[in-house]
């Protein structure tokens, strides 16, 4: 993969129509482009060779239009926080900055909906719930852009109990590669006309449309939260209690696994004063009597094996500390190697072999000698590593890749997935056909040439070459 | 539309190729092509040329193979049951029947997953079930097959709690127009690795490709069960008892409306002694004190609103024979015009605009004096209207055509879709444009073209002409 792009290819014409119906929206300066050129990841930064900030779904067409009859690749930007690369303008072109379309265009209490622009955060739609009684509950780590989420099909802590983004989006407005504004769903709650649109474009990482509206389901704040958090002797213990949780059918809300590592890292970035030992973060929703009851029912499970100092969050404030602190956990397990970089990884299996996959992961790890502290959505079966690096000691970046191999062929063969949630943008194109063959392989390259024939929508990302 | 066909156009080369092939499960009779050309909709029967009992994935990627080789379209049959159309050789053909495909291939309780073949019907599925604390909870009316669910992304009573199939399939096989297997999904329970080809092909009723194995989520039965039937002094009565309900969060697993008529046709059919008013039929699940908090609320709610008699179903043999006489409404309300066919609505609003469709879609049937029982899955917005009609009254057929036409355009303007769970097939074409618009439409039409390049995969069917 190529990350240098030589910009001087980029038509002088292209570059005067995009001024001329832009203005000073539209900008080709080194600062702007190496900012809309690097993502969280481990990937070398690959600016694109203009960019555009969007207003309007009709400026965003426009914007395509102009590119396709100059043939520029088009790369949608919302807060640069993707973890594959997702952004980089390998084959340069424009990016399009959706962050300014970030209105909040309607909260309608009583179907348990909104409708939002692309550049809107989930932090910042749930500021716009306050006091409605209504709440978005999809969280990845980053405060990230609904868009960009929807493009991701991103999840997070919540995605247990409340799905990801592909169960909560009820309809968008997408910009193909021809220009057309496309409407795809609408505000019923389910529908069976026709194919579903709406989850093509989910998880598309901007390769078949531009997201510029999406209408989004909202939830009850529950009438009663709790959390806790219960130190394990071994992973091994800490991953049987969520076994178990699950297959009672408790409807925990998140239920959340740090090891001894990544909690180090959460008590010194965060300054909390957590047990060092393999930990797993709860929380309940429901009426008090039933959360009470879940509480309950999970406590039992965790003391069958071997859950110490389980502890009690109920107050609002002392909740919002805990799960700040989870959800920086990745910042903080940066600070673990300064100067380091960090591959993340992302596999899914199912539950019955999470254990499994967990324990050769962690004695994998070990015998690597590498820093990286392990953290997870393991409700869903879904756990990371973050795997520290140095970017310019090559034989660790190498040793960094090959347990990054092993880990996803370890998913694969347990019936899992190479990715729960981050997407395949470049980092994880290498792992495609072996997880879906050739067959699937080919349904998805034929529906790429259908709706993106000339290659210009994120061109590059997800599918591999060839 | 043109339901009748030529049968001799069908390629002498082609039968011989197929019966050299499969032998005696391949047919030609007119008895076993008519049993395959017609479905539980009024729309007139359309046989296909012959019938494939298909035994395996390899038997069926073979026949699409031969198919290709002759042009000769493909349906795929499961039992017969759908709504729509979706099974009629418009265009002749061969019928695929995947009812002989119907094995239930792994239970996987602690995954909480089953593998089965296209042809498991739901009850089969729970009837395999039975013993290890699992269910399957998806149940349109009929008793139909999993892979023909999917085909159609259906629902049913339960899905207000447990979502549609497009939420509860989490991999399939698939063989597509150039007879190649694919397989989508994984076991794992989120994945964000490329596009959604799961969500692809649910929906796609035959159109993309043939089912022929899926896996399916399954959940714990519930620790607590209890129903409960209640009568309202109006329809608009029992809708605001289903909005505050669900505006307030409680996680009741079925919430249903029935009419007066509804009743009626079901006290004749079922022999039951219900009150001939219009009727919630509600289910909780969940624990025992989280079911009886569930039900006190609700019974609150339903007393503001004016509900009567509301009784509780707590025997398990009580709940079995309420939710047959619930599943058996269709039939039972064919009885109520002998001779009768019914042509089924099936719109699915926003629940805020719920009361208002159907207040005015009451006054609508009221005023053209059509017999037509109204009942739903209110709790997702999805009600239907079954419009009995004399086949041989020209009249009458059109004044059913003509409600049922405003029905759908009342619910478009009301961000609602024409089908909730029925599916598009022939009977609703003629809403696609206007429920999606021409960009959106002429995606599904590039992704058609891209899939199916000859026309092949059960054509005529979900894409308007032109």
């Amino acid at each position: 993969m190529d990350a240098r792009h030589d910009t001087a290819q980029v038509p002088p014409q292209f570059i005067a129509a995009m001024r001329e119906r832009f203005g000073g929206r539209f900008s080709t300066a080194a600062a702007v482009r190496a900012h809309h050129g690097k993502d969280e990841s481990s990937l070398p930064p690959a600016p694109p060779d203009a960019v555009l900030f969007a207003q309007s779904t009709a400026e965003v067409a426009e914007a395509v239009r102009i590119c396709r009859a100059h043939r520029i690749p088009i790369i949608p930007f919302g807060t640069g926080t993707s973890l594959e690369g997702h952004l980089l303008a390998v084959r340069g072109g424009l990016s399009i900055d959706l962050s300014n379309m970030n209105a909040v265009l309607a909260v309608r209490s009583e179907d348990l909906d909104a409708t939002v622009q692309p550049g809107v955060t989930r932090k910042q739609l749930n500021a716009a719930l306050h006091g409605t009684g209504l709440f978005f509950p999809i969280d990845p780590g980053a405060d990230a852009s609904l868009g960009g989420m929807a493009a991701t099909r991103a999840s997070g802590t919540n995605a247990v109990r409340y799905g990801t983004m592909r169960d909560n989006v009820l309809a968008m407005t997408v910009v193909t590669a021809d220009g057309a504004i496309v409407k795809t769903g609408s505000r019923a709650k389910k529908s069976a006309a026709g194919y579903d649109l709406t989850r093509l474009f989910i998880g598309s990482e901007g390769t078949l449309g531009i997201i510029t509206e999406l209408t989004v389901r909202l939830y009850p704040v529950p009438e009663a939260i709790s959390s806790a958090v219960c130190a394990f002797p071994s992973v091994v213990e800490a991953v049987g209690t969520v076994i178990q949780t699950i297959q009672l059918g408790v409807p925990v809300a998140r239920i959340e696994l740090l090891d001894a590592l990544a909690i180090k890292a959460i008590n010194r970035h965060s300054k909390t004063t957590l047990r060092e030992a393999p930990t797993l973060f709860f929380e309940f929703h429901g009426s008090p009597a039933g959360v009470e009851e879940q509480a309950r029912t999970v406590q039992a499970i965790a003391g069958e094996h071997g859950g110490m100092d389980f502890e009690w969050a109920t107050r609002p404030e002392d909740r919002s500390r805990l799960w700040q602190a989870r959800h920086d956990v990745y910042y903080a397990c940066l600070g673990l190697k300064p100067g380091a970089r960090a591959l993340t990884t992302d596999v899914c299996v199912p539950i019955s072999r999470l254990a499994d996959c967990i324990t050769a992961t962690v004695a994998d790890v070990a015998a690597s000698g590498l820093i990286a502290p392990l953290l997870g959505h393991v409700g869903d079966g879904n756990f990371h590593l973050v795997l520290l690096v140095d970017p310019d000691d090559g034989a660790e970046v190498a040793r960094v890749h090959e347990l990054s191999a092993r880990l996803v062929d370890r998913a694969l063969e347990m019936e899992g997935t190479s990715t729960g949630e981050h997407g395949i943008g470049l980092g994880k194109q290498k792992y495609m056909v072996r997880e879906h063959g050739d067959a699937a392989l080919a349904v998805m390259r034929a529906m790429k040439r259908a709706l993106d024939p000339d290659d210009l929508m994120n061109p590059g990302k997800i599918l591999p070459p060839g």
